[in-house]
């Protein structure tokens, strides 16, 4: 870089190794912090080191949680018999904002990606397949849909099928407030073949 | 925020603090936070902190640096006639990377602004006018090509006249790499105003 402090550098370098952050943002945030308070710098400093020490994975659902089981896994006010599977914690996060779902979750962590190297054993499958007992009524499956979401949901759906219980899988179809004529031709196929009768 | 950990949530508050991160781009942060191992997010803390421990304001040009004066005003390298006057640090970043310029810099920290209440003894006006000695040739300014900046560069050639320094201000023109086509019509004609002979 070509300021005039390495410390400043250091922290644009920081900065840089963000998703989704550049060389210019990196520089933007790093000069918003100089003319912060310290006091407000510390916070987040310490939020930052917090998060490292404080979350971990809920040993029933593996989503990040601070107590385990998670507070979702030990709502009295959550339907206990439906278990939505995702890829990631921040697809729960998704999901709950739509206040439409008040079952359960299981986080896999990932999806299968033979060409990342990602299989059945680095997910948390063998979590889930523990779950399955009783209980359990329905299991919806909510990978994202992808290459990858795709053959997750095919792997699991026949994992999944010998337990007899009833597996679903979020439909696919036009977002809401979008455009017919904007959508992509494999959108528009997926909507016309999950259609409902009315 | 819905996630299951208070410590997430707080880290998602600090990150949606800084500027253009939106909730949803601070909660992809904190997540990739929770990924890394801790000793990486050490160095990151540690980052913020250091800024604001060793970056101060420069005595002379009012650039951001660790030393005083900083590593530009003292550089034997570089011309010290010409001082090019910028509303802000990032600023210097911005010419330093075109390699065009190689005299001194002046950062005002900021630009005159009636209606956000910043008037001149709000900017580093008073060390700018200590600098014009018999030594400086030229005075640059490159201030950005908005209400405020042409305000403030009117503003310093009033002041900056009776000294009989050369007075220059960097060209506004067609950018590198676009279209006439699309060029606004104040930018066309701001570029015919300030054509040069072949």
């Amino acid at each position: 870089m070509l300021s005039t402090s390495p410390s400043l550098d250091a922290l644009i370098a920081e900065f840089s190794r963000l998703p989704g952050i550049g060389r210019k943002t990196a520089q933007r945030l790093a000069l918003f912090v100089l003319k912060r308070p310290r006091q407000e710098i510390e916070h987040m400093a310490a939020a930052l080191l917090l998060v490292k020490d404080n979350v971990r994975t809920c040993s029933v659902c593996c989503n990040i949680t601070e107590d385990d089981p998670c507070s979702i896994c030990t709502s009295s006010k959550r339907t206990h018999e439906v278990i939505c599977v995702v890829e990631e914690s921040n697809d729960v996060f998704a999901i709950e904002r739509s206040n439409e779902f008040r079952g359960l979750y299981h986080v896999l962590g990932g999806s299968l990606s033979p060409l990342e190297g990602i299989g059945p054993e680095d997910l948390h499958i063998r979590e889930l397949l523990d779950r399955v007992s009783g209980d359990v009524e329905e299991i919806i499956l909510a990978m994202n849909p992808n290459v990858e979401g795709e053959a997750t949901t095919l792997y699991l759906t026949r994992l999944l099928k010998p337990f007899g219980v009833r597996l679903t899988r979020i439909a696919r179809g036009i977002p809401m407030g979008s455009d017919l004529e904007y959508t992509d031709a494999a959108t528009i196929s997926r909507a016309f073949e999950g259609r409902i009768a009315l």
